[in-house]
């Protein structure tokens, strides 16, 4: 959750909402990133999204149930259903997110009964950094 | 819609689930795309996503609040959240799809109370065919 954190701090640097993700596999980091849409003019560039994308690349295959997804935030809709679709192993997540989260908040997707695959979920990790950094983003734009 | 219609069965050809979008501004197709998880190793590469992220880098923004998606199957939870981000203004679909949808099935992604933007929603649109499609893939699959 170290290097993810870190990716986050990358991307408010860069001027992103400071989300950071990595995608592990036998104790090695596969794919790290920080959250990028307005850097790549791409709606779709949550950290999430970019580490599985990058991860399946470095494989050359479109799942990873072998791998597990560290992130700093909730995931949401979006990437839970990414996180679904590559088969993820285990989901590690830091801050919970009321308003845009959608494991323990909103439509609750693992939980779906057409929900195809669910992680093992693992809430709470290094969540009081990971909230700090999004509290002091936003404070900042204010 | 036809244009949506000729890539899916173009992702066919390949061997991908037959899905194909197009986003549209103006009357004019920014981007058209097929399914291609398999052939990209992408679990993202769903034709929504493909079509989405690349009308947002011709227009080099993240936001596609002044375009049109068709789409030849009803969106799945991972697709329906970009189309929220994307802030894309109506959403065509053919098919309806009971197991894997996330607009009138599911956890009905534009109905939840979280959901940030819901574009207008038409279902139906060609229906017929794209379920031809889907059908003939899976049959000849088994």
């Amino acid at each position: 959750m170290r290097t993810a954190l870190a990716a986050a701090r990358d991307a408010a640097a860069a001027g992103e909402v400071p989300v950071g993700a990595v995608v592990m596999r036998d104790g090695e980091a596969l794919a790290v990133a920080g959250n990028a849409p307005r850097r790549l003019s791409d709606p779709t560039a949550h950290a999430e999204m970019l580490a599985i994308r990058a991860a399946a690349s470095v494989l050359g295959r479109e799942r990873l149930e072998d791998c597990d997804l560290w992130v700093t935030l909730e995931p949401c809709a979006m990437c839970a259903g990414a996180i679904a679709h590559a088969r993820i192993r285990r989901l590690y997540y830091g801050a919970p997110d009321a308003k845009g989260g959608a494991v323990e908040h909103g439509p609750r997707l693992f939980g779906q009964p057409t929900c195809h695959h669910r992680p093992d979920v693992y809430a709470g990790i290094g969540e009081r950094e990971a909230g700090e950094l999004l509290r002091e983003f936003f404070a900042a734009r204010r």
